[in-house]
């Protein structure tokens, strides 16, 4: 099964290696992972994409907790959550094909961001799912590279109505 | 001096581990860390933005080469390159203050990924300084949480003019 965890760890120099060397020790292969700033400059968020049962993972949570350097280990895909990856991608651009390749992108809300005679880099953003479907139709013209910042994901606000039940 | 390395590793368990491991180790601080999935299933692109100075850091992509699970190390920031980052933010919403919200969401080109009475969930792409500078406008508000991809980045592709020569 796939899990997102997300990770409040503090800002240091090898906690990243902490983190990543208790998940390897365990057999867990990290699919996707985003490091990136908080609100609190003393702190960063790991966000990871694992696959695995859940029971095991439950442990991997608890064991992650365990080390000083994380502050906090959230378990986001048991929640209601909105997930998003971003990608660019260098496509080739084969003569008289270049307004087929920006049709895809509109349609894919992806946006332009460099263009040469051959070539052409796309920005685009979104759920995993859509990300991947655009690559598939991008695959015939000739990739030339591209890189995937991996997930990162945040709970929904939780709803209550007016009796003070919850919506979800 | 701030570097931006895209290293491109065997998608395989403890390849991250490895290369956290080797940073910590010569003392780097990872400012950010974006790994995802590559044109090719059995490759992953790792992303990392780091601080040192440069000669330090030649020899560290040295090193990392020098793993047997990593394939290739690129010195981006070296080259003429395209940067994005990718945030989720959840910010509150004071009453009344709805529409000065989605206001500034139009400006910095966001997008409202998820709504509440009391809260709003906003997606924003672009470079560091940007998405900074979006934290900054929100601040006031009240940030509830928020999260980051983490920096990816691509070279340009290079332009040649009729005569062949390198237009950069």
């Amino acid at each position: 099964m796939r899990h997102v965890l997300s990770a409040l760890v503090q800002n240091l120099p090898g906690v990243l290696s902490h983190v990543a060397g208790m998940l390897a020790s365990r057999g867990y292969n990290i699919e996707s992972l985003a490091v990136g700033e908080t609100e609190r400059p003393d702190l960063s968020r790991m966000t990871f994409v694992v696959r695995g049962d859940a029971s095991t993972l439950d442990q991997v949570r608890k064991q992650l907790e365990k080390l000083v350097t994380v502050v906090h280990v959230d378990n986001i895909s048991a929640q209601d959550f909105v997930e998003r990856d971003l990608m660019l991608i260098k496509v080739n651009v084969p003569e008289g094909r270049r307004s087929e390749i920006m049709e895809l992108v509109e349609i894919f809300r992806g946006q332009v961001v460099d263009v040469s005679s051959k070539q052409m880099m796309i920005e685009i953003s979104g759920k995993e799912r859509k990300i991947e479907a655009f690559v598939e139709v991008l695959r015939p013209f000739g990739i030339v590279e591209m890189v995937r910042t991996g997930q990162i994901a945040l709970v929904r606000a939780m709803q209550f109505n007016e009796s003070g039940t919850l919506k979800g």
